[in-house]
């Protein structure tokens, strides 16, 4: 297969591309070298690698090919490169959490998560950038450098699975996994214009991922479609929260008419907290896109989540109790207090000052958000609401202003992602338009728990419905990061 | 049946007096009359209860009676008279925890464990005097008296369920419930000298029980043998925990020869710690106890448990955040901080000032306990070691003198209990002997998670060996309590 036709693939998702494989009309070891010859491209202007597993990755792919030839297929996976953010363990593979104190860390094992990837014989591409230690929404790294937007370079890809989105969205991995505390898979997803799912709290093994918040930490995938990341997530589910997708390998086989699935769909839309304070070409894109939801049958209903108001505050004290706990139990900080971002030490320093009390107050605003989720799916099917209030800004901005009201971009990025880490429900951001600019708005749809195959499914044909308002700058990302 | 042999009766394991109950030799009438009769006869000077259920226990037993003579038997619990410990709610009847501030609640559900009693027709005969909202071990309730020990009644009954204790083991009650947080039924049971076990965390509903700290709670029995004790478990475990006694109805039908059990038994031996700062006379009673066990063919093994000696700091930093939010979530504290007694209002105080970090380092302690238990029972079927370091102290004394060194009765009394309540394996207290001056000495058991069955058959063999021991002053128990 000719460079030039090889290289278009990688664009695609991994339901066609792995049947290329299956068919043995592509190898994995060419499919591999054209994702590293994008990478060797891009990342030097995306930054979004930290570290590049050529010939691990190589080897890997050898093998596979062989697998494949001799008839030994192991399943959609086989041979497709995926990228891994940088906190989740890889044996012999360095694994930096995006910091200085751990940037020789080799770790002997591989994290739950990985172990289940290379067992289906995907092949890890490298590591990707992220906010340092997790702990931040723009992967602004102070010892790595900031990821770029590929849609504008002088923009944060958003994180901290910043790295992650930025591959995914421009053909340096068909998928990868980042990790979701207050919505760092949502975020970048939503600002890089690719899907990306937080699964149902518990779902997704978190052993072997460095944490940040043990109580919010999920593991999860970004990927070109909600086909894509049920795929990963069956894969990734623990054996005794499995999981099955609802997509079989070739998803146009198995799909009902389109209208007359989005017809059965109750959307949930929360009176308040998820509609205010938004950027208005944000509002617009969602507007619209409720529209022609209900124009394809489904229907709009109010619903109330009067605890999500909460959620920042509670979020925010678990978040900087855990992660103080955390570093210090590890002997990083105060220890080597120097070492770190002027951010991350900022927040590590407030975690001691957190009061036990605060922190159990907290875990309840936890139980209740959960709780009121779940009364809301009662009358809806999937919660529908913006990913974040605004599209990506600026790298080195800290302030972004939204209706003439200014905020911190980091308070602004995780208004609307944090409700679903506290409940635990699973939610994943669409994309769903454009800016003037030509930045991608984000959607997102929270489901009930442990019902990811009813959100995945509603996210499928909601991206089906917006095919055409999505696609327009869609073909040019890669093009237009290079440029 | 004449009146003076009823009152015999009223010493009687459970197992024995249903016989006669189901046999119809004697109703459930007449046995809560004779119940009722040694409540008001000892009540006004051992206070071991606070609400006295005369006419609702009078309606439950004629029931009873009527349904046993209808032959509708519903099981050895039928028409037994049962005590609860106050902070255990009781539907209609009032639930005061101990507390000025809940002096006038009466609860509109009975708890978890009271639906399961009631169910199986035992009768509620009252509700037992306890510490302050169970935030104590010696039941000097500020608010309703001392609860006072009857083989002593210048000396404490342990708590926090003394009046529990105290009500099993005068014959005011068959068996009673109590709750476990630091030891608050083994520490009752030990001074008290009855059987007090405190399940695996999370086997029996705390549901409708007043919490102390939720991370500790425990509900368990109080009882006169462990077989009783074993009896009123199976009841009242969750359907998802279920647990089946090993002890028929008739306990000498299904019991193999004695020695033979012994003979099979390795009891682990803490090598530190728990055999640490201990009264002479109970160090004595309870090796006395471990060479009868070797004795009757036994192995005693030396185990390890170094995190044992941080489960006291753990446990009081854990439980002082919990007990102050949930004070604070219900407005009691500190909005009527000056109707608690001082003990606790200082404890509540201080709750506010654990940093959320040290609750979750004790909280990675709890988990560390947990673990290492589980290593000991690679070698052992049981943990062996005192229940409490000395017998019963005096009323209205702070701090005990333990070979030459000042403890304050409060961290004396918790220091073996508390390991078990971090860990959540479950333990119990059996008799094992008694001081010159005439106070019993309490032998604790410690057993496997989940594994109460193990645990109350050695309890059981164990007091069946040490019988001729501990026999000695036990019939004189009520009647001394009253000269």
């Amino acid at each position: 297969m000719p460079g030039a036709k090889i290289n278009e693939l990688l664009s695609f998702d991994i339901h066609h591309v792995a049947s290329l494989i299956r068919a043995r009309k592509i190898s994995p070891v060419e499919l591999l070298e054209a994702a590293l010859q994008r990478i060797e491209a891009l990342n030097p202007k995306l930054n979004a690698f930290i570290t590049i597993a050529g010939e691990q990755a190589r080897d890997a792919a050898r093998i596979a090919e062989r697998e494949i030839l001799r008839k030994r297929y192991r399943g959609p996976l086989h041979g497709i490169p995926i990228a891994l953010k940088d906190n989740i363990e890889t044996k012999g593979l360095r694994t930096t959490a995006g910091s200085k104190i751990l940037t020789d860390f080799v770790p002997d094992a591989d994290a739950d998560v990985v172990r289940e990837l290379r067992r289906a014989g995907a092949i890890i591409v490298g590591k990707t950038n992220l906010h340092e230690f997790a702990y931040g929404i723009t992967t602004e790294n102070p010892h790595y450098g900031p990821t770029r937007n590929p849609w504008d370079l002088e923009r944060v890809a958003g994180g901290s699975s910043g790295g992650s989105a930025v591959a995914v969205a421009t053909g340096m991995a068909f998928a990868a996994l980042g990790t979701d505390t207050g919505g760092s898979i949502r975020i970048p997803a939503s600002l890089c214009g690719i899907v990306g799912l937080k699964p149902t709290y518990g779902r997704v093994s978190c052993r072997g991922v460095i944490p940040l918040s043990r109580s919010l930490d999920h593991v999860g995938p970004l990927a070109r479609s909600a086909a894509d990341a049920a795929l990963l997530l069956e894969l990734l589910s623990e054996a005794r929260h499995s999981f099955r997708s609802p997509f079989s390998m070739r998803k146009s086989s198995t799909r009902t008419p389109r209208r007359a699935e989005l017809r059965k769909i109750m959307f949930g839309r929360p009176s308040k907290f998820f509609f205010d304070r938004l950027d208005e070409e944000v509002q617009s894109a969602i507007e619209t896109a409720m529209n022609r939801f209900e124009k394809a049958g489904a229907e709009v209903v109010e619903i109330s989540l009067p605890d999500a108001a909460n959620s920042g505050e509670a979020g925010t004290q678990i978040a900087l109790a855990e992660a103080r706990r955390y570093h210090e139990s590890q002997g990083y900080y105060p220890a080597r207090a120097e070492e770190y971002g002027d951010d991350v030490r900022k927040r590590l320093k407030q975690g001691a000052t957190v009061r036990a009390i605060d922190y159990l107050q907290a875990m309840e605003t936890r139980d209740r958000a959960a709780s009121e989720f779940d009364a809301a799916f009662a009358c809806a099917d999937v919660i529908i609401a913006p990913a974040t209030p605004v599209a990506a800004t600026r790298i080195g901005e800290s302030i972004v202003k939204i209706r003439g009201e200014e905020e911190t971009i980091r308070s602004a990025m995780v208004r609307f992602s944090r409700p679903a880490n506290l409940s635990g429900n699973p939610a994943l951001s669409i994309p769903c338009g454009w800016t003037k600019n030509g930045l991608p708005i984000g959607l997102q749809l929270i489901g009930k728990r442990w019902d990811e195959r009813t959100l995945l499914q509603i996210a499928d044909v909601a991206s089906d419905e917006l095919s055409d308002i999505v696609a327009g700058s869609r073909k040019s990302a890669a093009a237009r990061s290079v440029d």
